[in-house]
């Protein structure tokens, strides 16, 4: 249960790190979408390990291969399915752990609800999982590009103390894609990779926060109870690993405003109805406004560390555990496209459903 | 779309704060759980306006009838629904609201999405909508309560800058109830008292942050990936009026620490395995790990402000609107019961969905 | 669980017999529909018994209220809740039953799901549980006949082995409507009549087969593997009360013909690929394919009779029963509006449906 | 859309005849179960091509590989994803179809929906699809057979006018499948493979009906609404390709009874509740009441037939076809396992949402 996310454009994710593959299943997708492996090649590129000295050193292509639901360059309609090989794992490299659990990892909370778990790699709770959901990411920000004109971009905007100070307004995606640690800001994304190479020196990890925009979403996708856009679009974040905290627009920080401060005020410009600012983060009641959406999501360091902790062993007994293996000392640079991927796919979704409600792609003026 | 909530212990809500009344649909609630309507009418209380001169002055009795689902004082497991008759509304109070969207409400995307909103008291972007949430939640926290001795606890923590400094471990639910506010610390329910009075005496509103804790769940429940425990919590606290953030655990302030810092190192106590901190917040890669489970939600100050304010008429006129009516200078205290509604539902449906799957109502050890 | 029926255009219902009353949700339901109580009472009306001799005495006017949902005369594209309390109970009728299971009935097989029922009036498992169905029908009715131009039309087509021989795309409303037992042929109609009266002045219940079309649907509804239309259509049919068999087009009796016999050959007439015959009962690999949708649902016999019978008590005794109440002798008669809003449910479902996926509201052609 | 099949124990299917494969996803399954590839390849090789003359001489091997979801031979929780490749396709034997529409075939409607097709084997509209639905239904009938001793067994009753006369209680597996037709009376057998032989000599097509019965279901499974036991296994047999009808119990000729000679009496035998008779087929008002589930499926004739067809074109002009490739004269011998394969997905769902709402694998009592 719970593998499947999204109600009208629906994707269905599988695998394990250690086993045939990893992958995914689109359902829902409209037809006639020109899709190739290489629009979904890009965003994995981004998510893989080992693009530099910053993250893992696990070498995998993560080459996807389409195996239905498109036809002729185009999709069918019909359900697609991708899937990635598993190519450069280390299952020795887990021997250690099959009856000890690490700290802060899922090792414990697995065995405790199914009575199993695969101890090769973590199973389905490891970093390797993503991969479906940045494959089926890919294609529904092709469907948002193509029908919508949505665009949508994340950055890091945090690494533990180190801030950058960003304008959501102005972001440039090669600017971010020219730093590292996808931070737009040189002399902040320079402070990050120091910060970075220390702690991996030392052993330890760092978290931080990733900023999120999509520029272009007409008003009127959301709804206002349950599935309000902005409940959607925090349930897919905080289903990413790692994820502590999800918050829209002024968020946290804008508790610390009166309404006469909070509220934005409407203006009629170019033709339609705007707001001044956007602390709302274009949503308001749950639904769109036509602003651009910003949201931003904490991440917690990465609990897999070298330095040595302690711990239990299946058995009940206490222990102290040190943690070999290849790991990213900060996840954030890898999940800014996990990040756009869940936006793209909660919007692709929320697009379908006002459409099928409503008859028409966007806002009714 | 978009009014049910949960797979299993499904809610689907109904109601405009003007109309023939409010209410729910509780569809998969198991039988034979002993429900009647004083056990609802306890959370609509605390929920209702008017409990003091902090909320709004509507005066409504919130009187919660059973119109189906329990016989003979115990559940059938067929649908539980329940009905609220709206009693104090003064529809003349929005006549000056028909062609005007008040800022950072819900009026102008509501008729974005769908060309129509009901104008008399913004329709299901109305505080009164929750009425059905917490009518839902009342049975699902008996349910939770009844059968596997879950106690779900919420508290205002913060309001605008006025922070109460509390342990989760120790919230007591007669302390914080006996506080207008409900917050527990007597000193800082004062304070922020004395906030509430002068913000609505300003015609202006603040907001804050409510903490919520869950004790007594059994390591289990949840799922490694998109239905995370903290992503279906999170879904369910951000499609609550007025939140705009949400962390479990360690949350945004814990992505200040390093993994060595932020870890719970397990330990082996009263025959179980339990973690030393709790960090994690009681989950862990989506699944509850038998620590109290701890969040927060932040919600902006109340959008309804009487200061006047800029905005535009359907029509594209600019002008200035200054709201009249009853409203809360400050969401707070009334948002409390219904972060606990929405977590009974959430947990109480996956409680039920790892029944399902596993056979066990806990933790396969 | 099991108490909601369609993904997009989505009805929950909720209610027994003997309690509040009975009613149902509509979520989904598209915004600016013309909908008054009017337009749901009249297919109300051909469902309540007591229309004429041949159907149980009871007598309620099921009188609908809309709760929620309408404003100004149009739909707000919010959940749509209507109520219909109940009347004319009389609950001392059911005192023999509370420990004694009627055969055939949902009496036993509820009590072993839950362990409880509620014994006055067979709780879910009632005929009045239908007044949901029907209500939320009305309104997928107008739906489909304002947007789409479909029209949906059941009737009689057989009572025990009495049987009309109908032309399926000649079917008249009124003249269905002029029969007491919905039967278009007046010859037949009478001898249904006829043989209705008999077996109640008996005491005992006839089966037969209700027919019903769809015309005006679009080529391009429905999916081609397991959301078939046929197969959402035959789900529907087969949850109505007493329903033990569904077929589409040529259904049982078209396995005795040859492929050669069977097929559907394709012309071009008036401007648009057409079948010569009408097999296949409109729908093709799943897809309506802009003919006339047919399809055929049997009903077994009215379980409930008044001759002695052989049960078994709650504790195990064999014992015999005879049923007292008000009943059907045939079912078929008030079956047809059930069978029509179930049809109206399903079609409008894969209408919102084809058209969130799409952005068409019928056909690429 | 319409590509996954299930509440709790979903399968999602992928895959065209034509492409990279074709397979699912399993979600939901509980952890623990012994399942290797072997349990699948079983009912695989039952549904493949080219077990007999009867049958399509296509040769593919349908080997499977277990992808994901299981862990040292036994199923982690986690999904299931199954992969079997495409090998014998001769995609140059359907380039005659490109711009023609078979006749009661879905070509036109597919196109009509989506604008486009997978010309090159049917697209989702093939038999092959339903490999994906046999590899997850021997998923769904281990758990059955293994947690709950649930048996599942199909045949064929009937073909063309050649009927058999079958005991339900009395069907063996090994007598059935020592018939190259699948039906369990040798004399029977032995007609319907003449009739079968010459029907392919004349490049015709035969249909027929399909009995399938489930042994050891225990009584409370199901709901009473509309996801009643018979109407989930009516929309599982009605998606399967070619099906045109279903019946539970008495079915359609069940209506030719009374109800006081319809009704099966209770008594009280081995301890517990039975019905002396069983014309409600194991289920009354969508539960299952604890006897042998008996239900029955019609198949129409093939549509692919060597015959000449009278058809359109794509671009609207009249025209003949003569379809070559390698099909089957009759469907109904391979139709036997997917009937299976698809109650026990059904069944499976059931269990699982049976035991999650009230904590039991079956009945009350």
């Amino acid at each position: 249960m719970g593998n499947t996310f999204g109600q009208l454009f629906r994707l269905t994710t599988f695998g394990e790190s250690h086993g045939g593959g990893v992958g995914c299943v689109i359902d829902g997708c409209p037809p006639l979408l020109e899709l190739s492996e290489a629009d979904i090649q890009a965003d994995l590129g981004r998510r893989r390990p080992g693009q530099n000295r910053l993250m893992s050193a696990r070498q995998e292509a993560d080459r996807v291969a389409i195996l239905s639901g498109v036809f002729e360059g185009r999709t069918l309609g019909s359900p697609i399915a991708l899937l990635v090989r598993n190519e450069d794992a280390r299952p020795q490299d887990y021997d250690p752990l099959r009856d000890v659990y690490r700290p802060s990892h899922g090792d414990f909370t697995q065995e405790a609800k199914y009575g199993v778990r695969n101890w090769r790699g973590g199973g389905r709770v490891s970093a390797r999982e993503t991969v479906g959901r940045v494959a089926g990411g890919a294609v529904a920000r092709k469907l948002l590009e193509t029908e919508c004109g949505v665009d949508i971009l994340g950055c890091v905007e945090r690494i533990h103390a180190i801030q950058a100070t960003l304008d959501p307004e102005s972001l440039a995606r090669d600017v971010i894609e020219a730093s590292p640690v996808r931070c737009p800001d040189p002399q902040v994304s320079a402070a990050m990779i120091a910060a970075i190479d220390a702690v991996r020196a030392d052993g330890d990890s760092l978290g931080g926060v990733v900023l999120c925009i999509a520029r272009g979403v007409p008003a009127g996708w959301g709804s206002p109870v349950f599935d309000k856009l902005e409940a959607d679009l925090g349930r897919g974040m905080l289903s990413i690993p790692a994820a502590k905290g999800f918050e829209i627009g002024s968020g946290f920080p804008g508790t610390m405003l009166r309404g006469s401060e909070h509220n934005d005020a409407f203006r009629f410009r170019e033709g339609r109805v705007r707001t001044e600012t956007n602390r709302s983060g274009g949503v308001q009641a749950g639904i769109s406004n036509g602003e651009t959406i910003v949201f931003r999501v904490a991440f917690k360091p990465t609990a897999t560390i070298r330095k040595p902790q302690r711990t239990v062993t299946r058995d009940g007994q206490e222990t102290t555990i040190e943690v070999r293996g290849r790991h990213d000392p900060c996840v954030l640079p890898r999940a800014v496209p996990i990040v756009e991927a869940m936006a793209a796919l909660t919007l692709a979704d929320h697009f379908l459903r006002h459409r099928g409600q409503t008859g028409r792609a966007g806002s009714a003026f």
